[in-house]
């Protein structure tokens, strides 16, 4: 089973949008047993998407492809395929009151640009487009089976999982099996190197993909029987995290870094703050990125000027004329300040040099100061990281969590 | 002149990183008046590489691929085009000697495996990395020109700038002037109308890039004599901005909305800070993404509990009581009350409901009210935002500096 992901649009080929959509239908299709071999992006060219479709369809046993759907001339996806197959347009009664319903609901009448989207080539399978005005359809185009979806993310991953996923399973024996280890502050070539031989050893396919900064580890069982992959999956998956540690790992699934700290806190009954100079309210933001945050965050003082370091944060001048603004002093008075000045049970504190400018030869950029501070005590940490400053600033977001994640698991250092 | 842009890598197919890559050369080939008629991307396979790089000689003049240049088994790129070319691969003593320098400076041994990074097929036109161990080398194919770039970014993106852009100027004759149009407030089908007519008007070129929720109009002017084109594309971007308005454009090039903002505060010698509760520490975090906002930018508090709106921010008990703290009235007393906690100028504050759960048939999800107050006064706004919670928190914050912006340019509403 080799499958081909085609997207038919100008806008991808002239650069003015990046194709997420072959990344998530690659994603997608790995997970259900599938492999892809060949990604292609072509313009709205009636000649070269004949074209590329008759050469996918003679190398390939299933094609997904994306875009050329929409109302304007310059969608041409279902003409095109009517004139490869050598049939006519033919336009559904059922998928043109469905557009009709859809934009009435939004307070829109029908345009007659929007009639053509209910038009398909003779024999085609429309597949429904709930989120769009825009129906797929399902072809067969030689020994191919091909499907045809929106450009628009949202319209094509939910068209992909209710209409397009169930009609692959027959091309699917195997059972499946995923499990997703997720990981933070190890590097990707650590996490290779540690995790060698667990493929072989339990018979899995294992997968990383990267959400930087984290890391996550996809363990990938495949098998006749149902019950026996379950069994190898997770067996896996136990080596994956022994071998990685507690250190490394934080959970397993769709959680995500924050979260996983969320849960902690939670978990003990401790309400959060932040006091943030480098990281410019950039830990505050990643905390509340996913619902459910107020359960255990307060807020932030973002002292990006030292006079809000003192009034806001109690650090006193002098302490910032000895160590400087950049300085484990500074990071744990921060991170104390804002106990009280947040009134909670326990706080993280960043200050550093994010650059591109400001760095020295003492304090070169990227170095970062971090500390946790409860009413037990404070911790500190220096990192140098490497790379821009949008990578500076999400390194230490994630590293002052990562150091909090430590304090709550092992207390405060000795 | 018709190009191909090529992506090697099975990390690639599964979908488990996006390729970016062939976005951005895109992108940077149509500044430089080139088209990109096809985009693919294939497995680690040599029969495969071999097979795709032939067809793709045939049907274009110029490939751009990037990939497959590593040092390990998988990195076969340099052996395939060696296949194809029926040439040896043969070692450069130079780029060998630039490794190991390369990795001496960061206190890394060569391994062997790195060694066969400095192999190219004879007669390849070697291009320098300095930003990486893996060079990258250019060769003809037939009538087509083929250039092979590292996979990573950041050294593909130098290589391009440095080494591939000045080879392909013989194959442009025209001059490309391009002039970039930055725009916030207006959705792209808006903007799209209110354009429509500009590029035969104007004998220009217009593309739209989305950075979520910016959108750049792209003015590009072609013609054999520079002086010509330069002034036919002010022309054009001068149209472009007389229609859209100044409301909703707020500069030209690289410049981003935050940066703009910055720029009008530092000019009326203004400082700023934000007080945030559904933004979560978002505005803070986009006034800092690029460097040098040290010098408009004082800090921020994010109230995200109640408690911190009253004891930091000084919004009273009976307030909230009465109206929420969701509400214009929350909004208003946050801004004023972080213009004196935060000692500034001007202060900007955001309350809302960013989903997906908290909504509620008075006070929907994607509610949000914000305001701007300095010295003279104060200012607010509601909105409902539509999209996800991640969306919502985007839009709050690139708003509230929208009404930051007009405050900055008109004063407060009378």
């Amino acid at each position: 089973m080799s499958a081909a992901i085609l997207a038919i649009g100008t806008e991808i080929t002239r650069g003015e949008i990046v194709n997420t959509n072959a990344s998530w239908l690659a994603d997608t299709l790995v997970g259900l047993g599938l492999e892809v071999t060949a990604m292609e992006a072509i313009p709205d060219d009636k000649a070269q998407i004949v074209a590329t479709l008759r050469r996918l369809s003679t190398e390939h046993q299933l094609i997904l492809c994306t875009g050329g759907l929409g109302p304007t001339t310059d969608d041409m996806t279902s003409e095109c395929v009517a004139t490869l197959l050598g049939v006519p347009l033919v336009r559904d009664a059922a998928s043109l009151e469905a557009i009709r319903e859809r934009m009435a609901r939004f307070g829109r009448t029908m345009a007659t640009s929007n009639e053509k989207q209910a038009d398909f080539p003779q024999g085609a399978q429309v597949l429904e487009n709930r989120k769009g005005t825009a129906p797929g359809f399902g072809v067969s185009i030689g020994k191919a089976r091909a499907f045809f979806m929106p450009g628009v993310p949202r319209e094509m991953k939910t068209m992909f999982t209710e209409s397009v996923s169930p009609e692959l399973s027959p091309l699917v024996t195997d059972a499946i099996v995923q499990i997703r280890v997720k990981t933070f502050g190890m590097p990707e070539s650590s996490v290779n190197d540690r995790l060698s031989g667990v493929e072989s050893e339990h018979d899995v396919a294992l997968a990383y993909r990267a959400h930087f900064p984290e890391i996550e580890v996809k363990v990938v069982a495949r098998g006749a029987d149902r019950t026996a992959t379950e069994k190898r999956a997770r067996a896996a998956a136990d080596a994956v995290i022994e071998r990685l540690g507690p250190d490394v790992v934080y959970g397993e699934g769709a959680i995500t870094f924050p979260e996983a700290i969320g849960e902690l806190l939670q978990a003990a009954g401790l309400r959060l703050g932040t006091a943030e100079s480098c990281t410019g309210g950039l830990v505050a933001e990643v905390i509340t990125e996913r619902g459910g945050a107020s359960a255990f965050f307060d807020g932030a003082i973002v002292s990006y000027a030292n006079h809000v370091k003192t009034s806001r944060l109690g650090v006193s001048k002098e302490l910032l004329a000895a160590h400087g603004a950049v300085s484990a002093e500074t990071a744990r008075a921060m991170a104390q300040g804002a106990l009280d000045a947040l009134g909670v049970d326990v706080a993280v504190a960043t200050t550093g040099i994010a650059g591109p400018t400001g760095g020295s030869s003492e304090k070169p950029v990227g170095l970062v100061h971090f500390a946790v501070a409860d009413h037990k005590g404070v911790s500190d940490r220096q990192m140098r990281f490497p790379g821009s400053r949008e990578q500076v600033r999400k390194l230490s977001a994630f590293a002052v969590l990562a150091l909090l994640r430590n304090v709550l698991r092992n207390g405060h250092d000795a």
